[in-house]
């Protein structure tokens, strides 16, 4: 068996992750069992999402243990295999963890189809993250034709998608996201029709310039400031979508909740939380749909892929929370 | 024509409102226009909706001006008519103000029905707060057979009502109410399963303890630590409804808003707020459900009557705010 390096969780964070929250764990990996595969992984997914992981926190998915691997979606090539459908050479998507080498179970795994898309696309707009904006901006958000759709960190993995989904929905769409280049890369690259620099503007005001009519869908990826914001701005019957909190993940103490939430009542409007998960059974359509929007070009799949090492994740994943990264973060230990 | 004292709106109030904030005018009630009528108020009813239309702010209905008189439901008599349907006698209920007589539109009144319920109750479990229990619980709340409803104020004249209604549906009914007599109401009068005293408990841990399988649905009239509290206690695709937030209208500040709003994704929930006058083509069946279920006693329906005048406005106003009243709170002017 190779010898495997994995990140593992050393202590429990306080705000941002540091270094030596993790440790760095050199071993040899394991055999897979029957029904298992050994994948080498190629690429590491980073996502908002696990910083919530690492709380010692009942959530939608149990803390990841001190010692233990961080867990990190990724994509890999099988190397041994007691799982038919998955022999020796098959490229896979699965949750991984932070290391160079994973045992995985074959009734967990995704087969990369290269005629779909690329594996990184697997991270990112065919995988979770994609279907992250999928279902939350259709199934939750339910934008008709002529809606005024608002994302915030509409430059990340999900919001960018998200965004060019209500595009194609016939929405007028505006982006939230920081700093002019990443508000001109919106416009420009991905077709936005508006996009509002949460550094810059007073985000209250800037909405209703940018949306005066209201905002009808309100897909929210940071919460904090940009969530009150836009409460104060909903056309009637709006519909919110909680996709995630980011700009809250690594606050230390309680954060204040969205005091403008008395909006719901006024303009007789819904704030829904979702996971992905639970539209497991649609993942494959939804792909399929996906792929098809992005051969088109009518989706626009932004990566930000750092070739490095596993011993790397915490750099990278800082990334993430100062906002470096435009569309999805992706660490490639291929090389 | 009869001399006419109205209470006017003097000043914008600050935090709770003071006698000051009102002034009392004595004038001559004007006569009815075509398709007007002239009522005699007898009833004046109380709701915690009031105390934000006092505030010069955009919300579902425009703010009382100053000077203004102030806005209020009522049940009088028609004593001149130019309306066909409401000729000199019929008893009806209408947005009449807090003043001694109203000229009302025709077509803005509805008809007490004395063999569906008391005049009282026209402005109780058969007026907007009835009605505004019936369609936040049923519409919004979707209740399900089995499901554990937990309403907040639910001593107050709504969410009075909406436990019941829960009760009917098949529900466990758990009520939020300050101090221990309201809570022996709630669980020896109202049928209630069990009652959570907000002033005495911790109130999440008070929540898990009564609610161990969790909150699927949360009727909130309340908002702020009881609102919070709840969402650390949801169930799985819960519904909270948001019916109103006494607990804020007095605020001075911005309050903060419910900082555990995150439960919404981790449980799969959603927050709709609503208005009653959304739903006025289905009053009159809604009415006609609610009397039946008062007539057989499935429904009791708490009033605190105040005998008065229209000058005992502000302090009766108050009972709201302090959460004296049980039930439905009145002003009777008739004596």
């Amino acid at each position: 068996m190779p010898s495997n390096t994995s990140v593992r969780l050393a202590r429990r964070p306080t705000g941002v992750p540091v270094h030596d929250d993790f440790s760095l764990v050199v071993d040899d990996a394991e055999a897979p069992g029957p029904g298992q595969v050994l994948v080498r992984v190629d690429l590491i997914s980073l996502d908002p999402a696990m910083r919530g992981w690492l709380d010692d926190r009942p959530s939608y998915l149990p803390p990841i243990a001190l010692g233990e691997v961080v867990r990190a979606a990724g994509v890999g090539e099988v190397i041994a295999s007691q799982h038919p459908r998955y022999p020796e050479g098959s490229v896979v998507t699965g949750t991984f963890g932070v290391q160079e080498y994973a045992v995985a179970e074959g009734a967990s795994l995704t087969r990369v189809n290269p005629t779909l898309g690329t594996p990184s696309m697997y991270l990112g707009v065919l995988g979770l993250t994609g279907l992250t904006a999928y279902f939350g901006l259709f199934t939750h958000g339910r934008p008709r034709a002529g809606d005024t759709v608002v994302v915030s960190g509409a430059a990340g993995a999900v919001g960018s998608v998200a965004g060019q989904l209500a595009a194609i929905s016939g929405c007028r769409v505006v982006g939230v996201a920081g700093g002019p280049d990443k508000c001109a890369y919106l416009t420009d690259a991905l077709g936005f029709d508006a996009a509002v620099d949460y550094k810059a503007a007073r985000l209250r005001s800037a909405l209703r310039e940018t949306c005066p009519d209201g905002i009808d869908v309100y897909f929210d990826n940071v919460g904090g400031a940009v969530l009150d914001a836009a409460l104060a701005n909903l056309a009637m019957n709006a519909r919110i979508v909680i996709s995630g909190a980011i700009s809250q993940y690594n606050a230390d103490a309680a954060t204040p909740g969205p005091s403008n939430y008395m909006a719901l009542l006024v303009r007789r409007a819904s704030m829904t939380g979702f996971l992905v998960f639970d539209h497991a059974a649609e993942y494959r359509v939804a792909r399929n749909r996906l792929a098809g929007w992005v051969a088109t070009g009518q989706v626009v799949a932004p990566e930000t892929i750092v070739p490095g090492q596993v011993a790397d994740f915490h750099e990278v994943l800082l990334r993430l929370f100062r906002g470096d990264n435009l569309g999805k973060l992706i660490l490639d230990i291929s090389t």
